[in-house]
Parts: C-alpha cells; sequence; structure tokens
C-alpha cells in the first residue's frame, strides 16, 4: 500500500474539511503538521504556494481543498458524498464554493484570524471593528444556513454531502470561539447537532487552540 | 430549450474560460455582459456574491467558474475535457487551480487590473512598483507553462483539457498587453499558437478593451 499523508494545519477549515471527508470514506491518513505562515520545504516542494491542505497518495499530489475534494471523490467514490444527480452535484459545489470563499472571507479571516491567528501571524491582538464587521456577516450567514437547512434534511439535499462536510468544517472553527448564537438559529443548530452526532466529526470537536479555550458547549452533542 | 445565458465581462479569464469551454463542446450561450465592480440587480439576484461568470443553463444557476466548469463538463460530457484517468483529471484541476488562484493573483491583478481596469474601478492610473512586481512574477509563471507544455502535446496531458482552456483564457489577457517576451519562451509559444489556432479560440482574439488598442500579434496565428 503506497503512504497516503495530510498535510494539514488545526483549524484551517480546508484542511478540516479534507479531513473529515477522508474520515467519512473510510480512508486511513496519517497527519502531518504544518503552519501555512511558516511552510516547512517539504510542503513548499509538494505545493510552491503553500496552499493547505496538501493529500499526497502515493504519487497523486492533491492541493488544496478543491483538487483534494474532487480527487478523493473520483478515487474513493464509496460512499458517494457529491450527490447523485447532475443538479445535486451543482447544488452541492454551489455550497461549498460559497463557504469557501465567501463565508472565510468575511467571517473566518474577521474573527478566527483576529481572535486567534493573528497574535502568532502578526503578533499583534484583534481590532474591535474588524470583529465587529465579522459578527455581522456572521449573523447574514447563519440566516443562510437556516434556509439551506430548512429545505432538505441536509445541507444541499437529501443525502449527506461534501456541502455538509464543508459548512460543518468552517462552523466549527467559529463555533469554538463562542461566536454563534445558537438560540438565534435553530433549525441551523438541529442541523449542526446531527453533524456533530457523526462518528467522523468527532476528532475534530476535541482539538483545542493553544492559548484559546473553547466554548463550553463546543464538544457537546446536545446544547 | 431552455434559455442558456452566459453573465461575462471581457477580458475576466474565468468568463473567457467558461465561454471557450461552452464553445469546445459546442453548446451555444447569449452571452449578458456584466461589469464586476457594478452587477446588475439581475446578477446579484443570480450569484449576491456577484462573482463572475454566472452560467444559467435552464433552472440550473452555476455561480463562478469553478462551478460552471465541473457542471458543463458533469452535464455536457462530450467531448471530454477532463482527462479520461482519474491522475489525468487531477493534473487538469491542480493546473487550473494554479492559474486561477496563483497566476490571477501574481499576474492578471497586477498587470491587467493596473493597466486596463483601474481606470475604469478607482479611477486612477498604474502604480509603476505594482507593474515591476507583475512583471517579474510574469516571468517565473511563463518559465512553469514552459515546463508544463514541453511534458506532453497538451498542457496537463497529450489531450486538449480544462487545463488548455484556462491557462490560454489567462494568458491571452495579458497578452493582449504587450507583456509576454514570447522569443523568450518559444516552447510555451507553440502550445500557445496552437491553442489560438482553435476556432473556438478566434472570437475572444477579436475582443478589444475600450481605450486600450491590443498588441499587433495579439490575434495573429503565426508570429
Amino acid at each position: 500500500m503506497s503512504e497516503r499523508l495530510l498535510y494539514q494545519m488545526p483549524f484551517c477549515p480546508f484542511s478540516r474539511k479534507i479531513a473529515f471527508g477522508l474520515l467519512e470514506k473510510g480512508v486511513p491518513v496519517t497527519p502531518v503538521m504544518e503552519r501555512t505562515w511558516k511552510p516547512s520545504p517539504l510542503l513548499l516542494q509538494l505545493n510552491p504556494s503553500a496552499e493547505l491542505p496538501v493529500f499526497q497518495d502515493g504519487l497523486s499530489i492533491c492541493w488544496n481543498d478543491y483538487t483534494a475534494c474532487e480527487y478523493i471523490e473520483d478515487v474513493y467514490a464509496t460512499p458517494q458524498l457529491m450527490g447523485v444527480e447532475s443538479f445535486d452535484r451543482l447544488e452541492a459545489r454551489k455550497i461549498m464554493s460559497w463557504f469557501d470563499r465567501i463565508f472565510y472571507h468575511d467571517v473566518y479571516m474577521t474573527l478566527f484570524y483576529e481572535r486567534a491567528l493573528k497574535r502568532a501571524i502578526a503578533q499583534s491582538g484583534p481590532d474591535t471593528s474588524v470583529l465587529k464587521t465579522g459578527r455581522s456577516m456572521l449573523r447574514k450567514h447563519m440566516v443562510y444556513i437556516s434556509t439551506l437547512a430548512d429545505r432538505y434534511s441536509y445541507i444541499a439535499g437529501s443525502t449527506f454531502s461534501w456541502a455538509d462536510i464543508t459548512v460543518a468544517s468552517h462552523v466549527s472553527c467559529i463555533d469554538y470561539l463562542g461566536e454563534i448564537v445558537w438560540d438565534d438559529f435553530p433549525i441551523a443548530q438541529e442541523w449542526y447537532l446531527k453533524i456533530k452526532s457523526r462518528p467522523a466529526f468527532r476528532s475534530f470537536l476535541m482539538q483545542t487552540f493553544p492559548g484559546l479555550a473553547p466554548v463550553p458547549h463546543y464538544s457537546l452533542l446536545d446544547f
């Protein structure tokens, strides 16, 4: 068996997404810890842009979450996680790209970056005006998640998919900070509790960020 | 037949990529012109992030080049443009994501933005230090294109694929400005001439940017 390695960073939503998807598919990997702002020479050799994650599957090197997700779905086809019909696949990919691009920019890069990563990367504390903007954007995105969760049993259709994996990976990083007022979003909460109860998701709820304790409900399966 | 519309902007490499792919597949679409910095109410309704292009295929609305490209390959499977084996598909997607993320950031957003778009968007002229950085980055990317073009007959393998479509879409916007010193990159030039000679690509070589004439060789099939 050729070696499978996942170069990743804890609380990087893209790394979390690929690790979660691999667990759902039952594909074992060895994690390799990286820091996106201080890439190892090996990571730079595998991927000169140093984007995380990098999934090395024998001779196949997947750069970033897009190529990794499509490759994993292609090569490890069972269980199928991209929707049965072309319309479902489009829906899953639209939701993925929304969270990977827009939610990440609006919420992760304001709240998670300011409150957790900035100290390590820029040696400075959070900017309160950025936090304020991030919190306001988060509420809008939570309304969107509620709308999505209200349509079907899962976020992009009637079956669990990469869209659930993606949204839960982003949401969990923000929930760690205690930024989500779940009482205001009961439908989104119901969906998220369903994802939290999946065995493949449990390991992420056990992770901690150095110097920053999780909100008490972070790992609870009912709250 | 349900209506197919492509909301696009001329010289947007992502719009060009999807329009080029649809032409290669023989899928007719009606173009709808948009400006990314001044989205129409209709565009915002279809895609609240206003990313271009948006491909509307009846009831299926594809946001951005990623969802559009994967949807088109899924629904209009012939001719197949994503590689035959999973390794080819990974290679095509890796090259696509490199140009869509890294080349776009390093080269388009320095050279094309500064020289062409900035006047319309920010009402100001180019910053010479940004142009200098962009030109230096462009040379590095041209070396990379040469390496890719030297391996097989096409950019990601032995057949024409979305990787060729993507790289040519980005390269052609920059070539319009006369920024590429082709004499220094004969292997990349040979590949690009092959793409330029495809009937589906011809229409892009006829486009002009208001107030900015193309370099004389832009539309020539031998130079």
